[in-house]
């Protein structure tokens, strides 16, 4: 057995095919791949601020298709993926630390992954600070991405009189994988939103500044997400289902469990929404309440209960 | 598709077998998982201290054979190897971030993984401060180990004047790989030193405040390892193989090649090795000195050139 894996730390590389991919990596990230170098990367806190850590692996054949995806967008999307978990912590990236396992067979793609990595990253303007390169069977990739604020948001903190928020329009992963499963192409508004999502970074920060009390990111989307925030709060949120933003062609019964979306809901007193829709061109749309009760979230459509929604449960019996 | 990545990070965790099986990891960790909840985890940098990251993936087939080790073995080694990274900056860990990619084949064995991982951590007093659990076709646990230091130590600092010191003795995963590549059972202290590595943290933090210069791990083996910090340096090291320490059965010639080993090597003007020895219960060696001269590695049997060695290239054709 050899030791497949190759750190991506050393800029002084012997020769041999495995520091070539290492090289061709470096090189796609250029001046985004800052302090790599020696055994593990060194980082500064910014004083009076906590370190915010945060992992995602994308698996293919899992989490994404490679008929369906480039390796651009394969990089881009696993990259914003993790960096969405720090909008939701209100953080301000430090940098990423990439994991990649490379089948043969991806090789030759490997410098179109190191640029949707680069691209994914730098448009949060956060650097690549350290990585691994593995051989393997399945393409994977383990972005750990790493940020500092002062004082973190958490999902534990909504209070009963608290509004709640989302940012942006959901659906478009939905419709996206949709379109893809029945054998179509989807619009490239809906592929862009699967594959090249964006870190509401700007919008978790300012958030936090505006007296936001929890927030999440609903990559599992927005009903199972929000049951978390009920739950670690230990009240009960009210989501009106008509006033969820959805992207053409999909109900806001549908965005209400599409997945995949990288969107951030938060909770807060008091939000000016079209202040802050316009400040950073992002809708911010108020979707509901959280009242006083038993933990859990209820789904009102025109003040109706249509019920409680289930999480979805990805390792359940098929 | 499904997004069948679950984080391990909120402990109000909903029904279902996904988050069973999150519960599973979490019960097992116990007072291990620190902080775990939210969509990252925070950690608290020590004032005047420097953040260090580092990541590695182990992955079935590639790092190890899950006919060699248990699913407990698998967990340690991968969690100790990235640990060791942080062995050779001299930093203190802070924490790890693991994250899990269980076949459904494993399911049952989730309990013995997480026992390894969180035994991995705990012997060098690391908590476990999140996760990531994918489903997907490959075993693979990619480790993102966090510590902290006043001053890291680098590969770069080797100076002419300096000697050459390694701790441990080496050849044990060799010889264990050797067994199981013939069909036999290796011995016990071999099984050991290749499933279950001890991070030599305790060391490195010693030899950073005993002088060191620079240092490295030695997980591609020595001969290879010393040349980056050659390289890094742009020193000369001399390196007598005849010094070098290895268990019985292993030559040093064979020590000298053998991968998988997670000791460090460290220059520095001058440790005591004996008083060292004594205080860690652990062997440290003069194995070499750092030379002026054109960057490389030289090795020496009873002072003849023995030729340089080259590093594994693990992606070459087969």
């Amino acid at each position: 057995m050899n030791d497949r894996h190759a750190s991506l730390r050393n800029l002084d590389l012997g020769p041999g095919k495995e520091f070539d991919l290492v090289r061709t990596l470096l090189t796609e990230w250029g001046n985004s791949a800052q302090r790599i170098g020696d055994d593990a990367a060194v980082l500064d806190v910014p004083p009076g601020e906590r370190l915010v850590v945060t992992t995602d692996t994308s698996v293919e054949g899992v989490h994404f298709k490679r008929e369906w995806l480039n390796h651009f967008e394969i990089g881009y999307r696993a990259t914003a993926a993790a960096l969405s978990d720090l909008a939701a912590m209100g953080a301000r990236p430090l940098g990423v630390v990439i994991a990649l396992t490379l089948p043969e067979v991806d090789r030759s793609e490997a410098r179109a992954l190191a640029t949707g990595i680069r691209e994914g990253a730098a448009a949060v303007l956060c650097p690549i600070i350290g990585g691994d390169l593995s051989a393997g069977k399945t393409l994977s990739l383990t972005i750990t991405a790493l940020g500092s604020v002062a004082r973190p948001l958490s999902r534990a903190g909504a209070k009963p009189g608290d509004r709640v928020y989302v940012t942006g329009s959901l659906g478009g992963p939905q419709a996206a994988l949709r379109s893809w499963q029945s054998g179509q192409q989807p619009t490239e508004e809906a592929r862009a939103r699967f594959a090249c999502p964006v870190p509401r970074i700007d919008a978790g920060m300012a958030l936090a500044a505006q007296g936001a009390t929890s927030a999440i990111d609903i990559s599992d989307g927005l009903a199972a997400d929000v049951a978390h925030v009920a739950a670690a709060s230990k009240v009960r949120l009210e989501i009106d289902v008509e006033k969820i933003p959805a992207i053409p062609g999909i109900s806001p019964v549908e965005a209400l469990s599409s997945g995949e979306e990288y969107e951030i809901v938060v909770t807060a007193p008091h939000i000016d929404v079209k202040q802050f829709t316009q400040e950073f061109g992002l809708l911010l749309t108020e979707i509901g309440r959280v009242v006083a009760g038993a933990p859990g979230v209820q789904i009102l459509q025109h003040g109706d209960p249509i019920g409680t929604p289930s999480g979805f449960d990805h390792f359940r019996e098929k």
